[in-house]
């Protein structure tokens, strides 16, 4: 009895299945998700939310004939366990594994690469406008989060959508949470939806769409009776499934932030390891939210905004304490960045908390809104650089380039949390101009973080290390990877190492020195060499004539896949060894130059 | 009687006329407005079609204390005539005359800075919020048309404003046109709801805000009765008002696409003036738009995809010829990108036509759905380089910037309607990698350019001229600029001229050659030098120890503001002059060294 989902290779296997059986196979299947989940950590209440829609829509469905998008694609684990990758599995976002998200290249179930969100309606839209043309009869298939819709990207492909006659079926799975609670307008309009009391008419007949739901989308024979009848229905449709995230494990169904990839856990009962008091040093992410805690108290034009990531970013601390000036806005970047320069223009000190990959939602604001007219908001880009297991889609690796070329916009990297903490006490005494600081996914190495402020010279380099013949100039943490490469080398004595700190404006006075002072220099950042940090420096150093050897470290031209994010340093020669190996090979230079 | 507008140097000017004196103010306004563009070019329709409206709200609100914000802001002339620019609007759009846009800098009235659409209510409910925090008691209003709402950031603005209590006013300006008519599922429901066809309670109110109307935008005493009533509702609320584009000249009422910027006409008939018969070179916009039909009707797989430019962009002519095929989104540019990323998978050729500077709305889309999975989309980015009197918010100077850090992605920029047909072709006879080809606005240089279409190579560079000295990469429509300065200059046999064509990926063993069989190099692109084609050179030449000097011509690291092309050109050392000063420089240090 407990062996339905060995024989599940495929979907076409799923699909000889007896109606009366998809029960026993959906408790299966989520009981798959919760063992591997809990030894191989990755998203586990967004998967376990969809056990029966999955099944359902893999059952009435011909996949991948019919073409069937996950947004985000957190929830697809059970979709990539039924579609031939059950015992592989168990790779799941590990360097060379599988990836966490829907990927074309991984299956051809996989009908569309996710990850940043609401992109499905717009992408399953043109699929059903391409098969149109091509004059060919399938089903196109958007599973969206009540998260997810209010974006402003999916209102855009709702909006085309309902004036065509594309067969396109939009399924909004409802849970009322993204990975933090939903908010907006939207989200209290489906609420009043479900208990009934919302009276007019449907948003979406609004919007041209043929509306059915709410329903249970846990009841199996319902969701397959129920999209049996939408395959017949033409033109843009909307079914409306309720659903609860985490379903079937009590512990996730209770702490639906804390299990929306919860790290390891006991799969039987759900328990989460005890923590270990030793104590470690913070998250960044943490260092921020404390630390605008502690600004925000004593300085009232402090205001916080996070595009939906509260819990992420630790701006949850001051919505906590500081309700009425922390703002979760949503999944909207672009709206979240023009509100804060709003709020600029009236004396208010915004920090606009984003995650690096995000902001690329908010460019056009960022330049439109913000930088032209130099408007004092903060940009605190968290997750900058490479993020490990999210993979390509979630890396913070653009950043440098693309923020470099806004005229106004400064660019400060902190090495560590005291840096982070400094240049925050720093920008709220006043700035005048618009500032994006950004720091990595995780913790640093100072357990001591929580020093008295001290304000940060704008504009100014550090030298961390003098010697004479190469100079290394870094940005951001690859400091400490630096200090290390550096500290027991047989040439450390020659070796200078500066913290450049800001990538825009640069420290040309130091850097004069620098290039009139030594024989080689090298740049290394945790961003994309074209555009970035390195290439301001070779700029520099071309205007200025100056002919040294100069090895610019960074990440290459390649969409970065998922690992370890020290496997990924190693990977993209941005660790210690690398560094080493930089060194010797223009100190060899140097020495025979 | 004829002397209202003469004694309105402020809105408190204004707010002391009886409210009978305002129609005639009304009328005076308009004629105001309708003499000035006649002669001196502009945005006219947008303008005429908000006259009540911009004398009502400033005779009913307490501007500049209450902040008023125009989105997009084409038209908000009378608004500028009102607030103190009456005497200096007739050098609106002109080089250090006012801006065609709302500016901060400009006037206190001025309460956001605009130019693209769809921020004003993020913006709004900023200084709402802000505020509420500051405890200070103010209106806040946005003005929106119903193209510019319908886009994503709108909805994300309206979804937060709507969980929120600040202060906000959102007035519709529904006159169902954008620069092309309106289009999309709000539009159709925004129209029934004027028919009073739309029976279900309203998509506005769904979201939590106070809706009024629809009401007459032409009715000054309905308009200011309204707006008091508005003044003292709390909350956010949302009034809609139905206007009617160029309002009050008969052909800008009737032909409202040709009166949104209409140029020259005469002021009291309307007439635009008779065009030459003389040839001249077509715009890139016109080689644009019937090389893809030509193409199109011979390659069933090519499709066109425009946010709301079909005139502008040309690609009309394809919607008329091939409606099935040709796609006015409205203004997302966001689903725009996924929309042909979806295409893309399913085998069409999406050629997605977007001006350069509102590409930034799509940076994500184009990073995350089309270049990491490497999709076969064909961006054509209109309006790249500097635009001229749009100014500051337009010009598309950014691009190759910010898409050169973008793994994958090839970038092209024709020097010429020849080359910009050739690369349409290349590509629709298949590809493998998305790619970016950016024209500038306006007119090439040849008059036969209707040429059989020939294939390039992809990555390759085209020698114009050989010389042994001096060696200049030009990229895009620079190389006519480069001819007319090496033409007749002095040390024109000392001169090569390389026409790049490709920003990325560079031709490397041309440049080799290059390098190797010069003395200087010069660079020239009209984009930002930060990041840019000639950054790219910097790279290249670093990574292979070239010592050259290498001179790069581009644009600065700052907002460049309006002016006619050639002004700005100028003004950014991009033109002839500049080239051969540049020349002599460098021949100078060359035949020094």
């Amino acid at each position: 009895m407990k062996k339905l989902l060995d024989h599940i290779n495929l979907p076409e296997d799923l699909r000889q299945l007896p109606a009366e059986d998809l029960r026993q196979l959906a408790q299966e299947l989520r009981q798959f998700i919760i063992h591997i989940v809990a030894t191989k950590e990755g998203h586990l209440g967004a998967s376990l939310g969809v056990v029966e829609l999955t099944i359902a829509l893999h059952y009435v469905f011909n996949t991948p004939e019919d073409l069937l998008i996950w947004d985000v694609g957190h929830q697809a684990y059970g979709h990539k366990i039924l579609t031939g990758r059950r015992d592989t599995f168990e790779t799941n976002r590990q360097f060379k594994g599988l990836s966490g998200f829907p990927k074309r290249s991984e299956s051809p179930f996989d009908a569309f690469g996710v990850g940043h969100s609401s992109t499905s309606i717009s992408a399953a839209l043109g699929m059903a406008i391409a098969s149109k043309i091509k004059g060919e009869d399938k089903q196109h298939i958007a599973v969206i989060g009540d998260a997810s819709i209010a974006s402003g990207m999916a209102f855009e492909g709702l909006n085309h959508a309902g004036v065509t006659d594309a067969n396109l079926l939009v399924i909004l799975n409802d849970n009322a949470i993204g990975i933090d609670p939903s908010v907006g307008a939207l989200k209290q309009y489906l609420t009043n939806v479900k208990k009934g009391t919302e009276k007019q008419d449907n948003i979406f007949e609004a919007l041209n769409f043929n509306y059915s739901g709410p329903i249970d989308g846990h009841d199996l024979p319902l969701l397959i009776k129920e999209l049996k009848r939408l395959k017949t229905v033409k033109g843009p449709k909307f079914l409306h499934v309720i659903t609860t995230k985490g379903k079937g494990l009590r512990q996730a169904e209770l702490d639906q932030i804390k299990y929306h990839a919860p790290g390891k856990f006991d799969a039987l009962t759900g328990d989460l390891p005890i923590k270990s008091k030793k104590k470690i040093p913070p998250k960044f992410q943490d260092v921020f939210g404390e630390t605008i805690v502690e600004l925000a108290e004593n300085n009232k034009k402090i205001v916080g905004i996070t595009p939906a990531m509260p819990t992420g970013s630790s701006l949850k601390y001051m919505m906590e304490a500081l309700p009425e000036r922390a703002f979760d806005v949503g999944i909207a970047e672009q709206h979240a960045v023009t509100l804060a320069a709003g709020m600029a223009t009236q004396g208010l000190i915004p920090f606009c908390n984003i995650y690096s990959t995000f902001l690329q939602r908010a460019y056009d604001q960022i330049i439109h809104d913000v930088a032209l007219q130099n408007l004092p908001v903060v940009f605190c880009l968290d997750r900058a650089g490479l993020v490990g297991e999210d993979g390509a889609t979630h890396h913070g690796v653009f950043d440098l380039a693309y923020l470099n070329c806004i005229p106004n916009l400064v660019i400060f990297a902190p090495r560590d949390a005291i840096a982070l903490r400094n240049i925050m006490y720093t920008v709220q005494l006043g700035i005048d101009f618009p500032i994006a600081i950004r720091y990595p996914r995780g913790r640093g190495h100072l357990l001591n973080w929580k020093k008295p402020f001290e304000s940060i010279e704008i504009g100014r380099a550090v030298p961390l290390k003098t010697g004479d013949k190469i100079a290394i100039l870094s940005i951001g943490t690859m400091a400490k990877t630096v200090e290390e490469a550096i500290v027991h080398h047989p040439d450390e004595a020659a070796i200078s190492h500066y913290d450049m700190q800001f990538v825009k404006p640069l420290d040309e006075t130091l850097l004069h020195d620098v290039f009139a002072n030594h024989k080689a220099v090298i740049t290394i950042e945790e961003g994309t060499l074209n555009g970035g940090f390195g290439s301001s420096i070779l700029t520099f150093a071309n205007s200025h004539h100056y002919k040294l050897p100069i090895k610019t470290m960074g990440i290459e031209d390649a969409f970065i896949e998922h690992g370890t994010v020290s496997q990924l340093l190693a990977l993209q020669e941005l660790d210690v060894t690398a560094v080493q190996k930089t060194i010797n090979d223009l100190m060899l230079k140097v020495n025979n130059g």
